[in-house]
């Protein structure tokens, strides 16, 4: 194997570009993989542009991607060179004692169970590290298309861990704030857990069409008025009993709590990128006391939630190829990808770029 | 209001017939409801024929009804005659101590929420009483067909409790054993959770067509072999992660063990009707320690279930025609219906009869 | 029986005094008692000094009692005249929707669960009503004393609610901030949860030794520094499982999410005074997902739990002696009783008045 | 390091007898351990004289100890050589399928996180080897005895796990089956749950008063009639609310349904060594709608539930030195202490081993 490969990196805050690196070391329970599907991420945008991690030099961007495993560790039990696999976002190390507790997305230390272009180089590399290929990676089923396969990593599983955080049930009604491809996920996974009526909330038309396609029943437009007094409304007063966060910022949880039933729950997903809180109104939460409960969390990676979202895929019960409205072939192509993802256009919900090697 | 009433009863164990009674009772938290669409159950079939709850006399059968209200008690507040309802099969004394602790359905003692032809008279008469109308009934949307919500007071919450027992999560591949009109709900639900692979056990060609309908993505035929055998030789060996039993008998369980890995979860709804015992095999049980936990109940009932169910026909997310194969017209046409119930000809799931006042 | 009545009232915002009023009607599922312990509650001079539901003419105060049924009505199974009662401080409609949906101190309503001295006369009278007399009493065991029955309606299970919000489990590390009458409960609670270190926060002399006394491994002196620096330093940087708050004001929660690792929980018992809103520091929260979650509510009230906790007093697995400091006989003590609580001498942690009639 | 070590050992069924075998090797993630303090376990019996996991030759013995760490892998982080630890019965490979699903003692299959006397030598031994040190190894405090830590690594987590199984709240009453070391465990954490009355059944008189220390309510002596019909007596037919089966044997299950509330939960930990099946009484069970749930589990091991279990003796919330009946010093004693559990005589709860090298 080649001994330096080239990498679409981080060079700075605020810049980005071509680098060439040592191709990553496989310890005795890690993968090298070589990506065949490869999406950038807001989260990218915010990691180089925003600064959202602090300063990172020459790191390599990414962690969304489908790949072939190109050499495994002496204890790796069960993937082999030439498979073709399913890589998380969140790598967790599953022995640590966060896992056992239930949360190994923030396996040694809060958000640490994220790795890839945050601790250690990313996926935009023509090979990268796997952490625990046994715990962390999982097999693309025969006749799933990659490009759709890579929404797995970290669109589908985090748009429905907001479905999970909210505990959604059958016939609930359900607030999905922010329809971009994690919140369409949120939308999906609502729908798939049994939700009555389903508002998103958003304006794209794109987004909107693919919500609907999606589950959702009713589209808010918050350039229409205040969200909240729009559900309000629309449910007689009563609000919603469950709230998913998946856009937004800091204010977005005023609103959610004050359309939100007592009993009812906000699960967030949303990355909070400024301000230094977030405000709970004092009133509307109950003085404290109308259990309206709040959490928000990194969904949880690892091999598991790989295996079950492929099920989804493969039975047909989730169709991701509404997500994909940009396709690109070629390793060269990440930087375009990735600036379409910083521009953000009218008619983008998410971009892949395939690779043939 | 008329004093009497006809209605078509349990004469005694194996005996059915037309009777005239009193108009019942309206209690200050009470309502009495007139039926516009009933639908026979299985269980009234085994009430009568099977004496599967001790002998009864005269005793006016039916628990499945939508209805209109004709009479409420001085404290009901939220109901008034010429209300459309659906009433649901189980309708629990909410202020019980069970009822508190999440049980309703054995408020007053285990199974003792189903009153409708157990300790009181059924819907198959010209009026029916219904205890507790605040906590027990639900408004029909407008726009749903009678027919369509009578599955909803057992049918759709019997088998969705089987999914809430189970519990289901997304991805989950899961076996629904038996696919009568409760089972082919289960798979729905099942469905609707977020499962991946859907394996449906039955044999009838409609059945088996409204399975695939509501998600089934494999059909197991008992009549080809073990089923725990197909299961596990389908799934290489592994078995699924829930099983839900909506079908055959005491020796189902053995089965149930067999097919589910260790961690998995058995929801049982079917009413068995004979034998002393249960087995469930120590060593597939992994000798006390597997993990397959075993748990059947009775469905919830009362209000809130009834509304959130008609919130998911009223948003479309369900859809219960399906299991609708045979309508009549005319309150007469009960005894017809019980008796099509009670002969389960080759293309019945479910009949219902609509009634015109 | 007679016809009026005398009870203590709050005048207006502000003004307390002995008043004069109709005995209360009982209506067919209720009961009236008449009181033989009585407790006052810092609720009560919240509501009478500052307001806090806002204006009231003429309201008898009180919620937490123990008592002697003397009238029911018709449809009252459980309870007759003579009967010992302890009586819960939320008295829900069981029938709610709320209720079904396991919220039931937000039946009607969010709160609304809460009945005496809020939307009815309280408990501080000759006589009072209780709503659903079945699923809102419990028989006072023998051998109970009524003053310790008496800290059951409200500060046991406010105080043991708190540890379930905070989901506390075998060997968890917690915090509880205040170690008033409610905070001291919550350590007892979280001791009988199962808690390996509780850290009380708290100052005065009696609540820290009866604090100790219920469970707590460490007293946090807020006088001695920020509080989350305090349990940081004592636990290496990592912080803590569970934080219960039963005390403090808005800001204590970003105190709370501070000492708290990823996958903590905080349950808030406390009411919330003042204030637009409650700030969460975003950093902290991880961002938006570092799966804290913080939920606060009212205690659920009702039967179950009264007869739940009384099991814990008649098998002495809880001890509420320690907290009835000050003890005073005779109907009418109320007012010196209520006063006292007021002005928290040092030596207070809970008054009772008992009577005799 | 020697090359060689002994070890005490099955040697075939039946048989045991000190052999010579060579050192383990220590794996990049793992650890090898010197024992200070072991206890043989029922389980040892079982697999020697009763064949419980089949034929094995020449195999270790052993799976309870507290050791010192004499060498770790490169990959390991946390732990060093001289560390004085814990070592869980259990010792999952926590990268598993299994344990992401929650389940880490059924990772690479039903009950294969047991490792120790079970797929490879057990801790009986001079040194033995520990799979993931990180992930299953927990330091022993300072000031603990280390013949008191001996009984977390099996007998506390054991009987803790049941509580958890049975799901204990707060009042709720229970059942524990079984007053061996594991049943005391499950009393001890019936009471450190908040459990009111707990019902603990043997007979043993040093086990009885083990029991009433550990907070049993009330003694039930199976030699005085079948154990559900007193406690049904006992509880005004009313029955329990949890029940914990920590020994009996396949027909306990019948009795435990039957002392159960609908609505209760069965939590088994004890092992069930003959017999096909365990029979669930039909009627009893409601006719499989009563929802009494029957879930039976190994311990899930590893080093958080050693870490929190530590705490709970370091905190003094949980004394285990009730359990230790009989204590000898030197690694030569093991066969005389296996041989005291064999035997059990009356006055034995559980025996530890004292080790100075």
């Amino acid at each position: 194997m080649q001994k330096t490969m080239k990498g679409f990196a981080m060079l700075g805050i605020g810049e980005v570009g071509w680098i060439e690196k040592e191709v990553p070391n496989c310890g005795p329970c890690d993968a090298i993989v070589r990506p065949i599907a490869l999406a950038p991420c807001t989260s990218d945008v915010h990691t180089v542009w925003e600064g959202a991690i602090g300063e990172r030099k020459d790191m390599i961007l990414g962690h969304e991607a489908v790949g072939e495993v190109v050499e495994v560790g002496e204890l790796v039990r069960d993937f082999k060179p030439g498979d073709k696999v399913i890589v998380p976002a969140i790598t967790p190390n599953w022995s640590s004692l966060e896992a056992q507790a239930g949360y190994p997305m923030h396996s040694d230390g809060m958000l640490s169970g994220w790795k890839f272009s945050n601790f250690k180089d990313g996926v935009f590399a023509e090979f990268f590290h796997v952490n625990d290929a046994d715990g962390n990676l999982a097999l693309l089923p025969e006749g799933i298309d990659p490009a759709h396969a890579a929404m797995i990593p970290d669109m589908v599983v985090t748009g429905f861990h907001g479905v999970d955080l909210a505990d959604v049930r059958f016939g609930d009604s359900v607030v999905v704030v922010g329809i971009g491809p994690v919140g369409l996920m949120s939308v999906a996974g609502a729908n798939m857990r049994g939700a009555s009526h389903i508002y998103a909330v958003g304006t794209r038309p794109n987004c909107v069409a693919a919500a609907k396609a999606y589950g959702a029943t009713d589209i808010i437009n918050y350039k229409e008025g205040d969200i909240a007094d729009q559900i309000l409304e629309k449910t007689n007063g009563k609000g919603v009993d469950r709230v998913i966060v998946a856009g937004g910022n800091n204010d977005t949880f005023a609103q959610a709590i004050r359309m939100l039933k007592p009993g009812g729950k906000i699960g967030n997903v949303n990355y909070l990128g400024s301000g230094d809180y977030i405000r709970i109104p004092r009133i509307e939460w109950g003085v404290g006391m109308g259990h309206k409960s709040i959490v928000g969390g990194l969904t949880p990676g690892g091999r598991l939630w790989m295996e079950k979202m492929a099920a989804l895929l493969e039975t047909g019960k989730l169709d991701t190829s509404l997500l994909v409205t940009h396709t690109f072939h070629g390793f060269d192509k990440i930087e375009e990808a990735l600036m379409l993802m910083k521009d953000k256009p009218a008619d983008l919900i998410k971009p892949v770029v395939l690779i043939d090697w």
